[in-house]
């Protein structure tokens, strides 16, 4: 009988049900039945409060859950020390965990996958290099030291490391602002490098110290927004290399851009143009067809082959195609000695470091985590965060500038049947056997077709589908994701991100400071009691107003919850006729998570307010923090006895209509 | 019966009740309760969606509740076109109100409120201003045309306007900073006009703008703490007119403060004593007996005059106390064409008045609404900002600097029984007097009175139950306060303000980063599923996982629930046997007012990967914006269909553990 007591005892629809439920009590049910119902009537639920915790182990539990919430070192509890050491192990070097079990046939595939994303590494490496004004040998050697670190330290398996298309934008842009590249190439190598030292030591700091939820701010809209923009801008300055357009001007806005590229055209556009056709067709065919992903995987290389050769057969570089020129074999040579911490540029470098790391992070963080979904295994956050750091760290002092996954790399090595971080490895050895011996092959390419990579590339990321996706969804995310694009293009690319970022944050502070305030009724023939705006077959209850308050409450917006309740107390009591004149206000805090003090005083005050109106109010479900802090307001003032506080509205009525005195005389 | 089917409707206790309840139906329930309940327990209710409505209606609705949620105009509504211009008249000079309707009862009751605050006024008026480096008469013309402003504009009956001693403390540190108010006293004056302004169209823009909700963040906490640390410096600042040192540190830290207090003594220091002593006991009388308010309003201007006198019969000037010295008679001159907007000092003196409006806003709105409460009538904060905006603009060009209601004397007016915003006419009406005749007796009056008028005022704002009260309630409230008044202790008045504010703000998002969520369990023998945690008399339902979130779901967050929910999905997978084994996973979704794409995106996510380990993903109740894109992203691929979305958590058990087909055969 224990369920029956529930069933009653829950239940409750406010005044109406009262002669069906005493017709039933009169009629015939069965004796213990009976005696069930009376009890249950009477009883209502206590409000729990919940058990004494001290300060310091709410605080241990506040600070575990905002810094450890995948609880990294549950495993390792009740393990004998020797099985924790080697645990430890694993978890600093996850290729601990792999490797021991590495086997021929994990190999085949992941030499496979190597070449494959090597083909395409090539070819990106320079070309991102000179998107962010740097030779282009500097992206071969950030080819090759980065994977090698990301291998060891890394827990993704799918995770392709290099220089990024938007990293290596916005670290040109920022540079170029304080220091031009053509006319102190050795001065912008020197920042770029310290640049990417500050960027690795502000990912592994956010690591150590996991603080990773700092790039969940960066939300999907901001970065939907800001790719696109960013694939614009780079899209447009590269028009300089596809066009062969020599003095094109270094502004990033989206007008001058063009004034520019209207100005001038050249022999060169042939090339490029068929060049990126070439590119984008096999794009296409990868993207409509995914089995023959490996087309868009080797047309960079193969384009950059065969321009090669055209340049080399027709000596086209006397006719005003431009080329790489000579490039030095030879492997990474030491950059720490290069690191420039001068007060003068000190202030650039680290705010250059700092958001190209977040940025960078960001990717590199989304990249694993989504293809971490797609094999069912589990990615590390704030561990991803330290290999990350660490490979920049160690990449900018072996002439590397900043690293990552990159997005369409990595899909490439996924699609190729990668199996382990071993995929990496063979790129970068398959990019070290270039380095010491292919370099010369590289003297006639023409930079025309590293623009036609780069765009190519970049076009992938104007997301359309997400864009109307987001505009379906949600037209405030909408706004957010075209500030940023805007921004991007208008004004600059650091201050486009700050904009949407501002909006994101301002939207969810918003949230809060206008909190949703509904009333609810009673779903007819239920105990069920919803919102009236949205449940259109809810009805008030006639003497009660049920407000329900859903957010928490605080300084933010106790003056408004004060505001909107007093004008609704002043419409309710103006409206009513004597029958159905408001006696009760109920309060439901099911969904208010925490309270602070602003939140407990405009408790207090509303009480008193509703008394002097000759109005009782009541709370309903008040969560563990919320009942917590209202028994210690009780502690110095009685405010809210026991007998305004209810576990359920059903109960809070059922008692204050007076019917559970009736049904238990 | 539509009562009994609701009772049973909503009603289940997951697997164990099973039985107990086919005993009943198998029992002898009267012959329609049997229909009823086989209907009952079969029925599931829909999951509403809200009324479609479209963006622009929605937007309009939210512009509304952000910007208007006191709905101003709402009585204007149905009102003849003759009565909506009355109206909207009254709404802009509340006087009109009023006015009309005065008699001269109501006059007296002013008369007498008036004349008390006047008498404290006078004093304080040139108190604050010495505080602010300015003129002490100056601080006499902001008890004059201000006061007149507010009675036009103002809705509080109590607000007592003039100079406030932390907005004087404020302005005097900010502007010292550029320009020293005695090497160049009349630059110093310009740019207190200049600020005064900016600090008016601050306030103004504020309240026309209906961003009232701004002066919100500034947190019961975070003030608590700012106006102890400020009390503190400016009684040590004091201590300088107190102690009749001459050259004084000018820095506001507490170490130079300090310093400088001990470097010095002086004769003066036994009449600063002795009145400080006066002071401070008649405000413990005052606060001891309240009846006796009048004590401590009058002891200020009590001790100007016995202090005045003393040093004109001892001629006490030439042994070393110094004095105001002459003060010019007449009323405020003009002072517009001293408005500064020279490029060179405009960024400070808008800092300066951003800084002081948004200060004396928060005072002078927090004192209206408190006097309001307790009258029991309404106060428009965004009207009153308005009033102080334009009163404060209006200051500006007569030779005024800024203005607001001060909590001391709106109590004091208030204790003195002031009906109308007539006292403050009164009192500017007094202080006029004083301006045109009464100037030459104020000659004499040392400036040490003024320094232990000014502490004693001050030592009120040291709330210390307050932040005790702050400290038992919630210590991340207390933290806030105490950075705040570290802040403006140790570093700055303004940087010790923003501190707080962004430690306020801070945690606010923390919440919304890392949202609570729980595991909830049904209460024996109802209908209720509540926090495990909280209520230990809940249980898990078996095969069952009930999680609730109490935050918007949004970009914020999502990886945070997402790595959460697949924590305790692990766990609980790996510790079930066979016969508790997880089935289902319940999303109570009640207390999650909002979602964004990304949020959706995370949904989405976890039905697929809940359906990947073989189970179960159940939604609850959905709130009305919730349901909505929950809808809208079925209508693109159909991840949540009907048969996934649940009411209640008895319902959704019910439903899924096969008992509602097994009562219904």
């Amino acid at each position: 009988m224990v369920g029956m007591s529930g069933a009653y005892g829950g239940h409750s629809n406010g005044g109406e049900s009262r002669a069906p439920k005493a017709a039933v009590v009169v009629g015939a049910p069965p004796p213990e039945m009976e005696m069930e119902m009376a009890g249950a009537m009477g009883v209502v639920h206590k409000v729990a409060a919940q058990p004494a915790q001290s300060t310091a182990s709410k605080m241990k539990g506040k600070v575990k859950e905002t810094f450890f919430p995948d609880d990294p070192f549950r495993s390792f509890k009740g393990q004998p020390l020797r099985a924790q050491w080697v645990m430890a192990a694993r978890y600093l070097f996850p290729v601990l965990e792999w490797l021991p079990g590495y086997s021929l046939s994990l190999f085949k595939s992941d030499l496979v996958a190597g070449l494959t994303i090597a083909s395409l590494a090539i070819p990106q490496g320079i070309s991102y290099a000179k998107l962010a004004n740097l030779p282009p040998i500097i992206g071969l050697y950030s080819s090759f030291v980065p994977p090698l670190v990301y291998a060891v330290l890394g827990s993704s398996r799918d995770l392709a490391v290099g220089p990024v298309s938007i990293a290596s934008l916005i670290m040109g842009s920022m540079l170029r602002q304080a220091v031009s590249p053509s006319a102190e190439p050795m001065l912008f190598l020197q920042l770029a490098f310290t640049s990417t030292f500050f960027a690795g030591l502000v990912q592994a700091s956010l690591g150590i110290l996991r603080l990773g939820f700092i790039i969940d701010f960066l939300s999907k809209a901001t970065l939907v927004g800001f790719m696109a923009g960013a694939a614009i801008i780079v899209s447009l300055q590269q028009l300089k290399a596809l066009l062969g357009i020599v003095h094109f001007t270094t502004q990033m806005g989206i007008v001058p851009v063009m004034a520019s590229v209207f100005q001038h055209t050249n022999e060169t556009i042939l090339m490029g143009a068929c060049f990126l056709v070439l590119l984008l067709t096999a794009r296409h065919v990868s993207i409509r067809w995914p089995r023959f992903f490996w087309i868009s995987a080797c047309a960079p290389l193969a384009s950059v082959i065969v321009s090669t050769l055209l340049v080399f057969l027709f000596k086209a570089q006397n006719h005003g195609i431009s080329i790489i020129g000579s490039l030095k074999c030879g492997l990474n040579r030491p950059s720490w000695d290069k690191l420039l911490f001068d007060p003068t540029y000190l202030g650039l470098t680290m705010k250059t470091g700092l958001v190209t790391g977040i940025i960078s992070l960001t990717e590199g963080v989304a990249v694993g985590r989504t293809f971490a979904s797609l094999k069912d295994y589990q990615v590390d956050g704030n561990k991803e965060m330290m290999a990350i750091g660490l490979m920049n760290i160690v990449g900018s002092c072996t002439s590397c500038y900043v690293t990552t996954g990159a997005f369409s790399r990595s899909a490439v090595n996924h699609n190729a049947g990668c199996k382990t971080a071993m995929s990496n490895v063979v790129m970068a050895l398959t990019v070290m056997v270039t380095l010491l011996f292919l370099m010369p092959l590289f003297v006639y390419t023409p930079n025309v077709v590293l623009g036609a990579i780069i765009i190519a590339a970049v076009i992938g990321l104007i997301d359309l589908p997400a864009a109307y996706n987001i505009w379906k969804m949600d037209k405030m995310d909408f706004l957010v994701c075209l500030c940023a694009f805007a921004g991007v293009i208008f004004i600059s690319v650091q201050e486009g991100l700050a904009i949407a970022v501002g909006i994101s944050i301002f939207r969810v502070l918003m949230q809060i400071t206008r909190p949703r305030m509904m009333i609810q009724g009673n779903i007819k023939g239920t105990d069920i009691y919803r919102n009236l705006h949205q449940y259109k077959e809810a009805q008030r209850v006639p003497g009660f107003l049920i407000l329900t308050v859903e957010a928490p409450i605080n300084f933010a917006n106790t003056n408004y919850l004060n505001e909107r309740t007093k004008r609704w107390i002043e419409d309710e009591s103006s409206s009513g006729n004597k029958q159905t004149e408001l006696r009760v206000v109920i309060l439901d805090l099911s969904a208010v998570p925490a309270i602070d003090t602003s939140g407990i005083a405009f408790l207090i005050d509303l009480k008193k307010s509703t008394e002097k109106h000759g109005l009782e109010l009541v709370l309903v479900n008040p969560t563990g923090e919320v009942m917590e802090k209202i028994q210690r307001a009780n502690d110095a003032h009685d405010h809210f006895r026991p007998d305004c506080l209810y576990l359920t509205t059903g109960e809070a009525i059922a008692s204050l209509s007076g019917f559970a005195k009736m049904a238990t005389p």
